[in-house]
């Protein structure tokens, strides 16, 4: 790390309108509502949660038996910490009163030594640790500590911290010994612990997430060991996965592909980047930025999505990277923007604000349905509804939304994600402010100690024009330069100014005036193509704007999808339109094969034949709003 | 059907030579020695078998368990119909002593009713009938009897078919009764019982294999019933399987399409054929036609492959041929053999044919190597070596033959059709005799009550020569011309002759001298589509010469074969070589691409260079034999 930037809070920002002002407005504003009702179990037609209902047990509110996934209590996690961050920005006394509500009872189901965990409590609680490759109540943990401290942070309020720190307190007296060697199937406790080592400078908090990770990868292998002891294993099949599911399979420092599950790597990741930040220790964030690059350079979907297949919801290996059979889960991508983010307070550059952006326009926001009532888990780039229904091995592929999940990790996340976008904005290193996305907001930072108010005015990705009125102070702009824009200008004070642009980063030097900033960067659709050793993109491209990715859809270009091509060369027009709320679509001349002859199946002679017909293109994030269909990212492209 | 025409026996005819004269002659001399050893556990670094152990234990002369899968006595019965093939050429009191011992084994197992599994007598005979779906009975009894039957046949020894005929009448007894329902899981014994019919004359075999065909698709369902029964299913996962994979979703005469498990749906097929035939059931006939057409026209790969998914290894929908995913079982393919030959007893048409030839020289083929002691269960059409380590939903497609399967159902598969083959070679239809197959062979048949001596002289599909010597009488030839072929002639005592040519036939009209009748196809390599519906081919060419298909592979075209181009109307160029056991190899120009710039995963402007190479194509039954790796059959093409 060649200097530690500041990070903002979602506190000291807030959205107000562009792009994404509709979709966070709605989250803010009915989504944790809706949330809340699910996990609730107040909606009629969505999969059962149970989840409050499982802390009503272990509380001793209610009888009944725990219902769900071991890690339901996450879902409650995730949610209180979005909501945490709508409160920073907007009071909900409603959604407060259930919150506090909620953390009453995990109060009064707090065992006396701080142990906190529905499924062990309502279960069997004299077997809690004994399972951590599988059962995730440390990433329970994790997610419930996260959020009590976002929610303490916005209401004031201590209860939730309090509860919380006993857990982690727990953690850290039962973890903390010596001859203990456990540690986490599913990172994330070291990503909370480190947060609550920022909020109380306490050292244990930090000792304990370092620990965690440097006890990955040594021998003996616990993870084996612990299932030794174990009369019958919780989750036999997961025997199958091996060590890189659970990124055991080395020390962390010497991980440098991201393996495995690909939402745990993802996590782990951050953890990773977050205690070498606090550290100082380079050869670990040294081990981050490897990772990085290889997963930017040879891993992701052009959609930022990461996971090539359904087992073991996995990454598989370089450029191996079908659309089809995609998993990309909608959790990895917004855990790519928590690594991301990280590695941009570490290290300026590009790669990371680009990486962030791709994930957000893309996968994160193709979660959910433009209503916000429907979620995908998992979000391929390539569908064709029969497969799911006639292929077993395409079941993953879901043609259509779902109400709720019954693994329903992915739209909380969304939902503190969306919540908290913000801060993903800026990152502070001394007298610069570092600008990585471009979102219509009011922010209120400290720099060297000064506060600065930034306004930016923006319709992008619709657009390129970025307007930034700023506060006087002595202070350099850095503004992210996408790598997909080729040409871009800045205005200062309505004059042009010649910005150097420095690894995806164009400095406007201050000090500053009450003054705008204007930043051009030149917006057209473009064809893009995947490296040559990308199988699934081979002879394909795929047409983009700005950082969005787009898609076919059959209810524009009917089914069979793969039988169009682009043509080379060919103008590719946009039109904005009020479709699908509001939507800049993209059309192009193009290509339709049909059989030449008769109905064989194979024949030799003259090729499908070709007609022109217009292709029309829709943002991928808002396919699937029209029912179901197929979809498709990569078109084949004549030569 | 608007004729029911004769099939011949293997004992009617010998390969004497040509394509796979070499292919054949080991597979007697030495393939089958090599499965007995491996049946009886002497090839030690094989998976071990336990087939004849299991024998021995069931007949009380050695101690032990069973051990295998449930069917690993079809194991025996399928080699030892190839055993009697092979006998009907060529002694060999070797394996016949051996053979005859486990027949000693099967009569000392027998139980006093007829009962002979050796799964259930070894484990529990009381649980025998209880679970028709998984258990593989029926399945195993059908292939124990035609085992019994060809080696009877060729032995003249009885005591195999009549041990055989009491488990036959065993079945009868039990499945006979009014009130009884069930009927088999895994198709086979409908084969098994229509060839005991055609022996003995007898009628309640022929009525047991309708019975049992009617039996399916009908409510109440069976096999749901069945499970209610069961303690504990012995196979639950096959209950997310469904009523299709066991072809039980509807009844027999209604299935228009195959569906489910592919060996499966193809048995059952020969299984209604046979039923069709004997009874003149013609709307069964139909629904056999229909799968057959939807089949070949839809639903099979170009390498006569069949089973689109490894989960039930199973068909999934019109047009869905992924290449990468692909399971094509080597049985499979060997079942569509006899798939065809059925139909072509009831129907002359040169589909069925193409289908056998398809069938045979890829698929079938490449399910061994040309050392015949490594074995493809699964023959996909696009092989990454690095996929099948990494990623586990490619897990089934090996980069290498196995020298044993643990689920063993492909060698002796294989082994039976190759040691048959001739019999697949003709049917005679009152005074015609209709040649399916080019094989160099002598063959002596009946038509119309008088002997006629054919003798073939071909390297067939090396070369498009076929010399045909008949003997004197009144009789038609009828010629199959595939319908790869564009143009052929047939010469007649030196002098070529107009044959005209209907459904797939060229006809030779008799009568004949003793004379020689010269089939002339014209051979050459040639660009093969597929139909455009075919996602995984789109855009895509394969190379074939004959009925053989060809393939890349990475030890002469470098790794990355999907970086290669065909370049649209380049020749193709033929030679013939000592190498891979004497292949004809195919070369072209083509073209390679790579990355213009950089390293980016994803970027816009130029495409992805592409240099001039020489593409190199071998048959796709021949890959695998020089070590793993990569191999590729459908390449792209340039505009």
């Amino acid at each position: 790390m060649n200097r530690l930037s500041q990070t903002v809070s979602p506190a000291q920002g807030r959205i107000t309108g562009g792009y994404l002002g509709d979709i966070v407005k709605r989250v803010q504003d009915r989504l944790l509502s809706y949330q809340w009702r699910i996990l609730n179990d107040e909606v009629a037609d969505a999969e059962p949660s149970h989840c409050i209902d499982n802390f009503r047990i272990a509380a001793g509110v209610k009888t009944g038996a725990f219902y769900g996934m071991v890690f339901q209590d996450s879902d409650f996690g995730k949610w209180l910490e979005a909501l945490g961050y709508k409160l920073m920005s907007k009071p909900d006394a409603e959604l407060e009163a259930l919150a506090d509500e909620v953390i009453g009872l995990m109060e009064k189901a707090q065992l006396e030594d701080g142990y906190l965990n529905t499924y062990f409590i309502c279960t069997d609680v004299s077997k809690r640790w004994t399972n951590l490759r599988d059962c995730h109540e440390l990433y329970c943990a994790g997610h419930l500590l996260e959020g009590a401290i976002a929610y303490s942070q916005a209401t004031g309020r201590k209860k939730a911290l309090e509860i919380m720190t006993r857990v982690a307190d727990c953690v850290c007296d039962y973890f903390g010994r010596q001859n203990l060697e456990g540690y986490p199937g599913h990172a994330e406790i070291e990503l909370a612990l480190c947060r609550l080592y920022d909020v109380t400078g306490k050292k244990r908090y930090l000792d304990m997430a370092q620990s965690f990770l440097e006890r990955r990868g040594r021998e003996p292998y616990y993870f084996a060991e612990e299932q030794k002891k174990v009369d019958k294993p919780f989750f036999p099949h997961n025997e199958s996965y091996g060590r890189a599911y659970a990124q055991s399979h080395l020390p962390v420092r010497e991980q440098f592909t991201l393996e495995g599950h690909a939402v745990r790597a993802l996590y782990l990741a951050c953890g990773a980047a977050d205690v070498a930040m606090r550290t100082g220790d380079e050869a670990l964030f040294e081990a981050c930025r490897r990772q990085f690059d290889n997963l930017v350079s040879r891993r992701m979907y052009i959609t930022g999505g990461v996971g090539s297949t359904y087992i073991g919801e996995a990454l598989t290996f370089d450029y191996d990277l079908p659309d089809d059979t995609a998993y990309a889960e909608t959790c990895a991508s917004v855990a790519l923007i928590f690594f991301a983010h990280r590695m941009l307070r570490g290290e300026l550059n590009g790669v990371y604000a680009d990486a962030m952006e791709r994930a957000l326009y893309n996968t994160c926001l193709s979660g959910m349905s433009l209503d916000q009532e429907r979620f995908f888990y998992v979000n391929p780039l390539a569908v064709v509804p029969e497969a799911d229904e006639k292929d077993p091995s395409k079941r993953h592929i879901l043609p259509e939304r779902q109400r709720w999940l019954s693994c329903a990790c992915c739209p909380p996340n969304l939902a503190r994600l969306l919540c908290s976008l913000t801060q993903y904005q800026l990152t502070i290193a001394e007298k610069e402010i570092c600008v990585h996305l471009y979102l219509q907001s009011k922010m209120e930072v400290q720099v060297d100690g000064q506060p600065v108010k930034l306004a930016f005015e923006t319709e992008y990705p619709a657009q390129g024009r970025v307007r930034i009125r700023v506060s006087p102070g002595d202070y350099a702009l850095k503004l992210h330069i996408p790598a997909w824009c080729e040409s871009f200008r800045i205005q200062r004070g309505g004059r042009q100014i010649d910005a150097q642009q420095v690894r995806g980063y164009a400095c406007v030097e201050g000090p500053f005036e009450e003054e705008e900033i204007v930043l051009d960067m030149e917006m057209a659709p473009r064809i893009c193509y995947a490296h040559p050793k990308v199988r699934s993109a081979a002879g394909k491209a795929a047409v983009a704007y700005g950082p969005l990715v787009y898609c076919a859809e059959e209810v524009d270009n009917g089914a069979d999808l793969h039988q169009l091509l682009l043509v080379k060369g060919a103008p590719l027009s946009c039109q904005e339109t009020e479709e699908l709320g509001g939507a800049m679509i993209i059309e192009t001349d193009g290509m339709r094969e049909s059989a030449p002859q008769g109905d064989d199946l194979y024949y030799t002679g003259s090729r499908p034949q070709r007609e022109k017909v217009r292709i029309r293109l829709i943002p991928y994030h808002k396919w699937c709003n029209r029912g179901k269909n197929e979809m498709l990212v990569w078109l084949r492209e004549t030569d």
